[in-house]
């Protein structure tokens, strides 16, 4: 039998429907070939074809090769410096701002065909410190209220560049979605003095079910009421409202983390597509005592449809139990 | 340059980037070999098949030929009729409920290759009467507050079975996604005395820039702050809050609305995958002055990733007056 299941974060219930998944392996798929050259003539992000890209804003410098990361605007953006943060009011009904905000492009390595799984530790960390040098830049910029760090990987996951990338997008509002889970943890913090969020990061941990990795101060689980298979989250093991304060001797132990956490999705799932996000308090919150920031990994193994999109529930074919057991198994 | 605009019944942001947008045409694909036989002998949706499915719930009567639609529970059902809707604490922590409620698939034609678009008038009616049967005969179940009405048609719209089929989820929980919207409705009614919800369409009506079509009874537009490309709309003129409750004499013309809808958005995007949702109120609250249920189209062209995912704001890239008036112009 199916269960309903409540986020403890959001109020949202999910569906864990073991019955309707195929076989335990239909998620997995063959690893893809591998053909891929190193470097592409025609790819704006390998290193000699810098100018095909937007002037670079950031980098990590190499003293042999150049540079290890770089940053550059996003030669689409969804968002551009310039312009108001004013309210419109748009045929005297509508509400408006102009299209201002930051649209940049991570680039994560010199190789074009290598996966954030299978860079060292140390690249990994690079790619951290250069989310975070973004982060805590754009966090200036007086009119940005909000920063989203994420990767999309593969196309189920709405990319099609190969070259391994991840995106920087901050807004000048503070999304609605984002202030509801922060009023639940606000709530949540003044009837009960804690963070809901470090409550159920202990409670995960001391359960145990669900988490797939423990370091000094990460832990890995998969939450009781994941929306999709194998939904990840790596977590601080105390409280931090902020991926931009994260002290550096924690980038290393995380970018560890956060690779081997791909690496073990890969090997179980066959390279599946898949998004990441650095969920963050919008920037002017980002001390407060009832929020952690923590990396959300969702697998795009399955497509939300119509209930999903007209309910807001989710229905999950596999128990985050039996998820974390296989992870588990496949780290070992 | 790009703009941010509020939906108007949830207060989130969506990003208009037509910047980002590729040629126009770049939704449209090549219209699919219909090489599908009119039956198949596997599938437990074609006529002579019938006890392929499990047992038949509601049918629409044919006299020459037996049946027109059927709907029987759904074979992997995410929800099932047995079972208790008490609260559970599980690990002393969490909320959890069993899977009580009723998953139904409607079979909309004895015709496997068919699309819902092709169907006349009349057989569309048929398969809004089936809908109308099973919203009101589950609504009068104790347990379920809430009802979902949806299609997925397609692989990127959650389905991979031919057969033209839309399925029925009702559930033991009023969705919080569908509380917050009535909430943020029923807040406008108190300050303003209306509907948001006929405040917004009287809206859409007089501007028109978004508006495709129009009949004695029904509107069709794009929304202005609309979430993906050519998200179409199909509500009623005057307040209805519960599609249950739509007489017999609108079900006509709102099957003649449907299927021109889905007729252009085929003709001018190329057989596109879609979802759509019949949305509704909980079914404790189908009379009230604030909500009206609507018809959602979502063509899938786009894939949410991870920005969508970790913000909830969308980017769409074409405009919703652009859209219209690209569908006004397939329709004439």
């Amino acid at each position: 039998m199916s269960e309903l299941r409540q986020d403890f974060t959001t109020g949202e219930w999910v569906i864990i429907a073991p019955e309707r998944a195929k076989r335990p392996n239909w998620f997995s798929r063959p690893k893809q070939q591998e053909d891929t050259p190193e470097w592409d003539e025609n790819c704006p992000f390998c290193p000699g074809n810098e100018a095909g890209a937007p002037p670079e804003v950031f980098r990590i410098e190499d003293d042999n090769s150049g540079w290890r990361t770089r940053v550059v605007p996003n030669r689409y953006p969804a968002l551009t410096p310039e312009g108001s943060t004013a309210r419109q009011v748009e045929e005297g009904f509508f509400k408006r701002i102009q299209g201002i905000g930051v649209h940049e492009v991570v680039i994560e390595s010199r190789h074009h065909n290598v996966h954030l799984a299978e860079l060292d530790v140390a690249a990994v960390r690079d790619v951290l410190i250069t989310y975070r040098a973004r982060y805590n830049q754009l966090k200036s910029i007086p009119f940005i209220r909000f920063i989203s760090v994420f990767k999309n990987q593969g196309e189920r996951a709405g990319t099609s560049l190969q070259h391994p990338h991840s995106q920087v997008v901050a807004t000048p509002v503070a999304p609605p979605y984002i202030r509801r889970k922060l009023d639940i943890a606000l709530r949540y913090y003044d009837d009960m003095n804690t963070c809901l969020y470090c409550d159920m990061f202990h409670h995960e941990a001391a359960v145990g079910r669900r988490v797939v990795a423990e370091t000094e101060h990460f832990l890995v689980f998969h939450p009781y009421a994941s929306h999709t298979p194998f939904e990840s989250w790596i977590v601080p093991r105390n409280h931090e409202t902020s991926f931009g304060l994260i002290p550096d001797d924690r980038l290393k132990e995380l970018a560890g983390v956060l690779k081997t956490t791909l690496w073990c999705l890969q090997e179980l799932l066959g390279d599946p597509d898949y998004n990441y996000i650095i969920c963050n308090s919008p920037t002017e919150d980002e001390q407060n005592r009832y929020y952690d920031w923590h990396v959300m990994i969702i697998p795009r193994l399955t497509t939300p449809a119509g209930f999903e999109m007209g309910s807001g529930i989710y229905i999950n074919t596999v128990p985050p139990e039996e998820a974390a057991t296989l992870v588990r198994g496949a780290s070992a």
